[in-house]
């Protein structure tokens, strides 16, 4: 669908380039980490989404003429630009896998490459992971306390633009089941659903006609909007009309669609009407302006709703507009680099890193990530990140190294997963988390520390960079 | 950039497109208004953008074979895919001009073709406009704040994936200067910007030296980030080590960044130390988390701020995720078409319409505007949408109407005006906009009512579908 190219970047990663190229520090490798700081929706967790999607993106990225013709016009140096005419990405990169449930402040992604080629895809890895992530946690959430109701995308029309086309795919890595997203369905093989508008009703003279044309196109697939007059005396009784004389032709109506007025209370009084009309597996869907708040409390109450239809709130993560992802460098020329602030949350972690995941004994999930030097095998102690005082024996406990290598000097390693298999394997992960993680409302936090050899390792380069 | 095809719709015009396919209603023209019902950002205004971007992917809509195949897969009617190959977009669009300063429910854009394809473009139209007329409206919000200061767009990173590439061409409608993201720059000709970021300076032993690297690679267009250390102690103080040196070779140093702390303490006391060494020709650029509020809250602090690098809170339109737009059928088959509701605002306005513009005897905004029947010439009086006891004479004022024929049958009429032309028009019709209705803080409301004959058949229809 998106055509990216070299271009696809901030115009600093560029002029930062040409001085890299100049000073001939092409062959250094940079390291850079991905991670985050603050989990968004005030939730206890986060799904990563996006990896495998960057990672073909990566493969092919080039700059093209249009891409090279405007960066002469730009004035950048005539050599530097020959070089960017070969661009490929060579690096290798370690990750988390697509679907991982993820924390604030550990690397969810390292990336090892020449620093120009490290710098030019910064903007766009933050693009893609930033956005994705954040739209799969918000799916995942509404996942959660929609239980086992179905879900679908209603968002295209109202995302932020084409934006919405990634988020119909990170929908479904939280939990969604299909979309109204007819590209996003072709491209990422989603299961597409969609039926019929308010427009398409007030195209007819008159509700019922409207209705019996529809099914008599799409007998299988039949979903009345009944909201567009009257629900209860019009959309209703029209839909029972056409759901009996679909019986008569041996068909199924699959169900009605509520688009206003206060669905807990229209959605039972269907239910009783349709009940009534022996139409009991007519399935009623429920829309307009949902999120995972609207799908608790409607459940909540018992709302007889057996499909959720959530656009605008789904697919920009109101009210969390973005992810705050950020991409640092740790390591540079056999060095580790750090980033100093007045606030010790804001300190770069240094160097070559590896993040342990704790289990309980039963396999599942402890409650804390070890962030640890990529050289150590099992961290026994893990510090907080600012508190010094606070420390915790990790020693006895079983332990996953969470980030793998899953690009090697440009080229894939692994077969790519269907979309079913990466939201799968995030809620076999998922499953993993105790639910104090999951809670709505102020979940508790997990924790992420930083091993002992880590820490000193922090600790003397801060030494090390302070302004005397 | 984007490969728009006619699969970019929501699934449901192309099951209604196959009912009205096979019950031969394709002859018919449907009219369809865009509107939305409520401003952003606690607003008084906003800005029309993404009209010229979605003529142009009109003009060229397609279903490739792709998409053709996917609904093959779908199961869709084989006539109506044969139809569907055939697809142009071949209707007429009235429209407001790009850059106008619009108001809730009026039309900003009728669409009159047959109903297939007004259906399958309506998400498309809804997906571009609501987002690039949110993001021009937050821009322009920013552009008032900062006054006569620069504002470049650094949101990329954050943006709502591809969604970012259109909201720095609409930041620049709404009156941002230059923005970060090259790709953007390159397609919609919009002055790009970029220095370097923290990495750059870690990965110099020192930051003099990596500042020193800089400005030899870049003596035109070296911006010095100086807080990756301490800003104060050693970013500053390097910083007027390089720019004296600069002067020594004929150079000037072009500015310094701030991206960190009290930028308002911090602004203060940089320009100080620059004065004092005699660069008080050095700008001095802020970032960090920016948004209208905090630039207005800096400028009324008098910091001596010369350039805000905006990102995120830009590019997604924080707080508000998405403009709330619709489109909704209006006439169809020579009758007027209406859609019910319990709340009498939420009543959609029959007929083809017009939009006048009520202007004062200097020829600015009186601060109403008419919505009318397309063949009125000049409405006498205006009635509120919903309160019948609330009417005003506009007889004796000068009218401007708004929506001007901008498509005829698939053909664009008007040249492409570049983005600065379309925000100087911009730009010109927010100046005729009195500023009570610009003031930050709860704004003056805008009027928008009927037309009596307009009115009138509203009340008509309500009547005639009332399920009594």
């Amino acid at each position: 669908m998106l055509d990216f190219t070299g271009t696809y970047t901030d115009q600093y990663q560029l002029t930062m380039g040409q001085v890299y190229f100049l000073k001939g520090h092409t062959h250094h490798t940079a390291v850079f980490d991905y991670f985050f700081r603050k989990l968004p929706f005030e939730g206890g967790y986060a799904v990563f989404a996006g990896l495998e999607n960057l990672l073909e993106i990566l493969k092919d990225l080039r700059f093209d003429e249009k891409d090279i013709q405007f960066l002469k016009q730009l004035g950048l140096n005539k050599d530097y630009i020959e070089y960017l005419k070969d661009f490929r990405f060579t690096g290798t990169v370690y990750s988390m896998r697509e679907g991982e449930v993820v924390f604030p402040t550990e690397p969810v992604v390292r990336i090892e490459a020449n620093i120009i080629e490290a710098q030019i895809i910064e903007t766009l890895l933050l693009n893609i992971l930033n956005f994705q992530t954040l739209i799969a946690t918000k799916a995942s959430r509404m996942r959660l306390q929609a239980k086992g109701k179905m879900l679908i995308d209603f968002g295209l029309r109202r995302a932020q633009g084409a934006g919405g086309y990634h988020a119909s795919r990170a929908a479904v890595i939280g939990g969604f089941e299909a979309t109204s997203n007819t590209r996003a369905g072709r491209d990422f093989d989603l299961p597409v659903s969609g039926t019929m508008a308010h427009s398409y009703i007030q195209s007819y003279e008159d509700e019922l006609s409207a209705f019996r044309d529809f099914a008599e196109a799409h007998p299988e697939n039949t979903v009345l909007l009944v909201d567009t007059y009257n629900t209860l005396k019009s959309g209703i009784p029209n839909a029972i009309k056409v759901g009996k004389e679909m019986e008569q032709k041996g068909q199924k109506l699959k169900g009605i669609r509520l688009d206003s007025g206060d669905l807990a209370y229209l959605s039972r009084r269907s239910r009783e009407m349709l009940d009534e009309a022996g139409l009991d597996y007519v399935k009623i869907a429920a829309s307009n302006q949902l999120d995972e708040h609207l799908i608790k409390s409607l459940l909540d109450q018992e709302a007889p709703i057996d499909i959720f239809g959530v656009g605008t709130s789904l697919v920009t993560g109101q009210p969390d507009a973005a992810l705050d992802g950020v991409y640092k460098l740790a390591f540079f020329k056999e060095e580790p680099r750090i980033k100093l602030s007045e606030t010790i949350s804001k300190i770069t972690l240094p160097h070559k890193k590896q993040v342990f995941r704790v289990l309980d004994k039963h396999g599942n999930f402890a409650g804390s990530d070890v962030v640890a030097l990529s050289e150590e095998e099992n961290p026994q102690m893990m510090f907080h990140p600012s508190d010094p005082l606070k420390h915790l024996s990790v020693g006895g406990h079983q332990k996953e190294p969470l980030l793998q290598k899953v690009m090697e000097n440009g080229k894939i390693l692994n077969d790519s997963r269907s979309l079913k298999e990466i939201e799968a394997f995030s809620r076999e992960r998922l499953d993993k988390l105790p639910k104090e993680y999951k809670r709505f409302f102020n979940p508790h936090i997990y924790k992420v520390g930083l091993s002992e050899d880590l820490k000193r390792e922090r600790d003397r380069l801060i030494d090390e960079h302070k302004v005397k």
